[in-house]
Parts: C-alpha cells; structure tokens; sequence
C-alpha cells in the first residue's frame, strides 16, 4: 500500500464523511448500509473502516462536525442565527438526529460518545452564554440551565417541523418571538413586543 | 367464524391497539414486524388485519388516540398541562413519532392520512386557542399561526428530551417560562417574571 500523505489523508476522511453524510439523509441511520455507504464513497469497506472503526463512528464525525459549524455560529453570532442555520438544513439529513433517538436513550456509550462529541465547541457556548447573561444580553431571572433547555428546545423543535415537513409560515415572526423569550427582562418595558401585520 | 357482538369487536379493537403499542414502543416502527405483532397481541396477523388494514393503519389509530387525549387534555385544561402529559409520557413510545419523521416528509399519503388523523379534536383545539385569545387567556400579539407553530415547537422540542433521555432538571421552572411566552401581553407589567431559586 502505497504511503500517503497527512493532507491526502484527511482530504480522503473529508470526503468519506461528505459521502457518508448523503448515505444516511438519503437512505436514514437503519439503510445505510455498509454496502450503500461503499457505492456512495466509491471505496470498499476496508478502505472505509481504516478511518472511522464504524458506522456509529461515522455518524458521530458528522455529529461533531454539526456541533462544530453551529457551535460557532452559536458562540459568534448568537442563537437566532442557529436557528435561522436549522430552518436552512437539509430535511433529510435532520431526520437521520431524530431516527437515533431511541439508541441516544437505551445505548448509555452511545449516549455518552455523541454528548461528548465535541467537548471544546461545547465549552465555548456555556462560556459564550455565561458572559452574554453578564453583559445583560441574555435574560438571567432563571437558571442557566432551565435556560439552556429551553434553547434546546426550540431548536429540537424547530428540527423536527423542518424534518417531517410541517412549514414555518412566517419564520421572522416566529423568531421574533424567541428573540423576546431570551432576551433580558429589564429591556422589556424598553421594547415592546411587536404586533404581527 | 362465529358471529361476535359489536362491544366485543371494540374491545378486541382495543386490546389489538394496547398490545400494538408495547410492540412499537419496545421494537421502534421498522422493528414492529408482523411476526412480533402477531406475539404481543397474541392474534394471527389475519385477525390483526381484520381490525385494520396495515401496519401503518395500527399506528394512525394509536397516534388518533394520542391525538384525542392529549387534545381533550388541552382544550379541557390547557396548554402547560399538554407539556406535563408528555413529560410522563413513555419515552418509548415518543421515540416511535420521531423515526416516523422521514416518513412525514417523503409520503404525501402518510402525511395526509396523519394530518388527518383526529379532524375533530383539532377543529375543537383550534377553536379553544381562538376562544381563549378573546377571553384574554393567551396572547394575541402575533398571529395565530405563529403562536400554534410556537406551541408545537416547544411540546415536540420537549418529546425529543423526553424520548431521548436527557433530563430536564427543572420543569416547574421550564413550564413557567412557557406560560409566560403565550400569556397576554398586558399582563405581563402586573405579573413580573418569577426568579428562580
């Protein structure tokens, strides 16, 4: 086997993950079939599995790679533009989160791996969020973590009208409000709600 | 075959229903074959089929019974008790809703048939939120639509913590600041928002 270079590599696992990806929001997390995952990536499944031992470690990838690129937004623009990134994600891709449900909650290594899937990224949003209640961008009159929740929440919500196709009519009205729900209490009587059209 | 009276028909109906969902809940909607609904209800597939069409017609009949009483639940008693329901509910029997996401989106009958599953219950929901934005019950600041959107949101964001195990550590809390999101705005100068501990 000829050697190949550390950027050969990790183009190589980049392009694993991409075609993986289209796998499983095609075919769901049950279809992707090794055999289809080898048709997508064009590679066999030794070639696969020198990079990701898995199926479960493919998907995970993914899942940090998610984490990661809404992480960020998270962190530098702030949660409106996460959810704005969700109504824009791909319906089928979303749906293959909501199909691991089942194993997220019966499969404790599973669950452990995929809440630890990217620690750092996850750290910076509790610092980002922590400083935001701070600097009074962010209501600080419940607990962060009943805060937290209700982000997630939302955002989950918001994953499964986008999966199963329920549309959002007015997605800025909707925002809008979640907007009001976060924001710091004492700038209420500042700004009032908005009325709808 | 003898002839069996109708309340016998119902009740073997509904034993058919209970036994389907242990089935779905414990094996996921793929995993619920016929073979193993043929062991839970201890039934033929031939007298299952009696009652109804197919597989997917059990699991409309038990998302209508859902639908029924969660939506007596909410135009009997409101919204915050809809959130405690599925809270309680099986997290289960949650997980078989969302693996049917890709269905939803990618077979219009399906969506059709589930959209329709219980006309009744929700002309009598839709008529309850109307009723109670007159009464002053719930805010009529935004529109209709993205007040329905927003409540949906929230009980499916809630099913996925539910269904996949993550906690939430608060709900008195949670379900405060929900009741503060869809009460009227007006009253919100008169009632501050609670603190937590």
């Amino acid at each position: 086997m000829p050697k190949i270079s550390d950027e050969a590599k990790q183009a190589r696992r980049d392009a694993i993950l991409t075609a993986a990806r289209r796998c499983f929001a095609e075919h769901g997390y049950e279809g992707a079939t090794v055999n289809r995952l080898e048709r997508e990536t064009g590679l066999s499944r030794g070639a696969i599995f020198n990079y990701f031992d898995s199926k479960d470690d493919l998907f995970l990838a993914l899942a940090a790679r998610d984490a990661e690129r809404l992480g960020t937004v998270w962190y530098e623009e702030g949660f409106l533009p996460v959810l704005r990134a969700v109504l824009e994600e791909d319906p089928a891709w979303l749906s293959v989160y909501l199909e691991i449900g089942r194993r997220l909650r019966t499969d404790e290594s599973f669950r452990e791996r995929y809440k630890q899937r990217a620690p750092e990224i996850d750290k910076r949003i509790e610092a980002s969020v922590e400083q935001a209640r701070e600097n009074g961008q962010l209501r600080d009159d419940i607990s962060l973590k009943t805060l937290g929740r209700l982000m997630s929440i939302v955002a989950d919500g918001l994953a499964i009208s986008v999966a199963a196709g329920f549309p959002v009519e007015d997605p800025e009205e909707l925002l809008g409000v979640v907007e009001e729900i976060i924001r710091p209490r004492r700038a209420r009587s500042r700004t009032p709600a908005r009325r709808s059209a």
